[in-house]
């Protein structure tokens, strides 16, 4: 967030046990993770958090597909950035491209996640919040 | 659907170049995939079609949870088939876990995805129908 858009991400206390389905609003990218952790990455940005932050990057008005775009953008830094940390620790995995859903009342689950954790942020000026919820199982 | 429900599944006529977002509506599976091809694939069972589907697969009624579970495992076995075409075809790749997400009026995108592509299937004695979208971006 401060490389995108200059403004500092406040993350809440997280949950490491986050319960199945999670319910997500608004702006959702996600990503798969393959390799030694296999996974599925939700990144829900409420409608008013996505569209606050696609002007702050794009220095203006941003349409639905604009907004639809820079989520999937910070979709991919967000999962990037797991994905480096994950490698750190020893677990190799490899990332999908990025897909966005939209909608109101979207529950999301992984049965076969033997991990399933939570976190809400807060974005500096700007309303709404972003929560990412990751799912994973990880190989033995 | 033969192995699994003993039922036929009927294809469409399929869209090699289908609109982005794609309108997904019920209780729809994903995977990613990561290797030389990259991508995300949905499968949209209507809600009558997964809870029919399901209650021929558990042999009696369905609550929701045994539901997504049966959609995450057609979806494992729907997104493998085709994995397993594309590694014949010289696109090697890996399957991220399947989650599953619900919802009345899900739009999912994928723009950095060269190829988007659809098919729609109708089940034998089942209800509704089931929409396969797959993005796909292609390494070179």
């Amino acid at each position: 967030m401060a490389t995108m858009v200059g403004v500092t991400a406040n993350p809440g206390t997280g949950n490491e046990n986050a319960p199945q389905p999670a319910c997500l609003v608004g702006v959702t990218g996600s990503i798969g993770l393959s390799g030694n952790v296999n996974g599925m990455v939700y990144t829900a940005f409420s409608y008013d958090l996505a569209k606050c932050v696609a002007e702050k990057i794009l220095g203006g008005s941003a349409s639905d597909q604009d907004i639809s775009d820079v989520v999937a953008e910070l979709t991919n830094m967000i999962t990037g950035n797991l994905k480096s940390q994950l490698c750190d620790s020893g677990f190799n995995c490899s990332l999908s491209i990025p897909s966005v859903v939209r909608g109101d009342d979207i529950q999301v689950s992984a049965k076969t996640a033997s991990v399933s954790v939570r976190n809400d942020y807060t974005i500096e000026d700007c309303p709404g919040n972003l929560v990412v919820q990751a799912f994973a199982a990880v190989e033995h």
